[in-house]
């Protein structure tokens, strides 16, 4: 396990798993995609974990990933504040793109871990992170857990999280908490923070409790369309008022959790940008239906909902 | 969708989804995968699925994939007998490999459908394979479809065989039965079986049942090791003694099931085969332990189960 040698900062505070914009052929929009990464940014974004769930990233190749990571570099995004998601079912495939998000400078990877086979042991995890981690074989390699069981099925035990921070304490260094189940999140910061493990809470419903319990963020879907108010009650947390501010948080969440997350969160860009192209999802998925996504904004709009700035088409 | 032109005979019978070799390094040894393939093939199977659920498939690159298909043509098996597992989570993945195959001439190619996303629409299923089937653009393409929900949590449903076969008559031509559930498989039977649809049980448990019915044969796992039993009833089924035949399939794959199946096929083949290397298995899996294997061992040879002319090692 390489010892990790340098000081730079952890990431902290509120990401965006960032949807990631098609065109009508399924191809990879690169424009469009820096420009929302970059109002994401400008906008109560610390930082951008591409090629999340809600990115579609396990809709995409590795190729594509490592030619969309590119793109974002190239137009002078700064790798610092990247937490590429890496995890795949093939050691070869994570590792690839792990290996080219540290050469990139990305502050840390966010893995899943492998999806495929159910009810694997503990054992076996840990040795798929284990290989990817002495594969990869740099000591700049930041590894955050991604604990996601109603979508991967396959979970992360804190008897993993133990053996991997035995095994590599400066690598694993945090875990993302999808589990959607506090009682979860709280074991895991008891167990760990202490220690220094980075805790972010899978969804901005949790922020505020995350942070008081000794957590550090949150990695949050709606982010890709509420990271203004999500940022501001990460920075005023410790301020009054801030329970008003998380519930305010929690309830425009609940109106895109009537559809399924990522259709809804790119009918609101759509709408709020007035470019109906960012609707296109890859199979499996599918967008919302024009009645659905009307309903939608409309519900958006009568709780004042708005996405100042966002790049509209041509932009 | 494109017609198939073609009038080749559709697979049937016997196929094994023929479990990886991997050196301790976790690389694939291709010379004992060339070897175990034709060991399957001249001991009662029909075809191979390799690339399955059973091959790790899913812990392996598309690359590496592609480079074990061609190491097995280039060793001159016959690519008509080949039914390489070609379905990805990624459109662009899944294309990939399905068409490397078809170019190969393989027989056919069987397709999970994307797996990581959960309680996804039908609608979006059949745009997955449309979009599959209309990039690959190849009218020698047969698609069978891959139903194992206890893995892939995500299932075939039968309005989805409905659309898919309404949409690609020739080219969507079978399925392989994982479920475990032998209502559904009869379900599917009933309804396409008649209309030419090739219906393979995914387990030589069904074999017997699945033939009576209107089946093709099965896909399955204990045909790594026990395929001369398993091809014997299959050419034998209309013949006296078939249930007795098949209650002695049920009896050894029962011997394996009381282990995780992959695990335990590659601890047979390791001791049957001389060849301890074959109890290698890429992580998230876990070989058996030395006491497991000692006791599968025992209990297959008190069944009095072997495995002639397996290859040895440095054969």
């Amino acid at each position: 396990m390489p010892k990790s040698s340098d000081d730079r900062p952890y990431l902290r505070g509120v990401l965006s798993p960032v949807v990631t914009p098609f065109k009508a052929n399924l191809e990879i929009d690169k424009r469009r995609f820096v420009a929302h990464c970059r109002w994401l940014l400008d906008n109560g974004c610390d930082g951008l974990a591409v090629f999340g769930t809600n990115s579609e990233a396990n809709s995409m190749t590795v190729q594509e990933k490592i030619e969309l990571l590119d793109a974002l570099l190239d137009a002078g995004v700064d790798p610092g504040r990247l937490m590429p998601g890496t995890g795949a079912c093939a050691i070869g495939d994570a590792v690839a793109l792990s290996a080219h998000a540290v050469k990139s400078g990305c502050a840390g990877v966010l893995m899943l871990p492998p999806f495929y086979y159910k009810n694997v042991p503990d054992e076996g995890l840990a040795r798929y992170f284990g290989e990817v981690i002495s594969r990869v074989d740099d000591p700049r390699l930041r590894v955050y857990l991604y604990h996601i069981p109603p979508v991967a099925q396959v979970g992360i035990s804190l008897d993993l999280i133990t053996r991997l921070r035995r095994d590599g304490p400066d690598t694993v260094v945090g875990i993302k908490d999808s589990s959607g189940d506090w009682s979860n999140t709280k074991a895991v910061l008891d167990a760990f923070a202490a220690g220094g493990f980075q805790v972010f809470a899978g969804s901005d419903d949790f922020l505020l409790t995350n942070l008081r319990n000794g957590g550090v963020g949150c990695i949050t879907a709606s982010g890709n369309v509420n990271s203004p108010a999500i940022g501001r009650l990460y920075a005023t947390w410790e301020q009054q008022g801030a329970d008003d501010r998380q519930r305010a948080l929690t309830q425009t969440r609940s109106l895109l959790a009537k559809y399924p997350m990522i259709p809804a969160l790119k009918a609101a860009i759509a709408h709020y940008s007035g470019d109906p192209d960012w609707a296109t999802v890859r199979p499996p998925l599918q967008a919302l239906s024009p009645a659905q996504a009307e309903t939608l904004a409309k519900s958006l709009a009568e709780d004042g909902f708005t996405m100042p700035g966002l790049p509209r088409p041509g932009m």
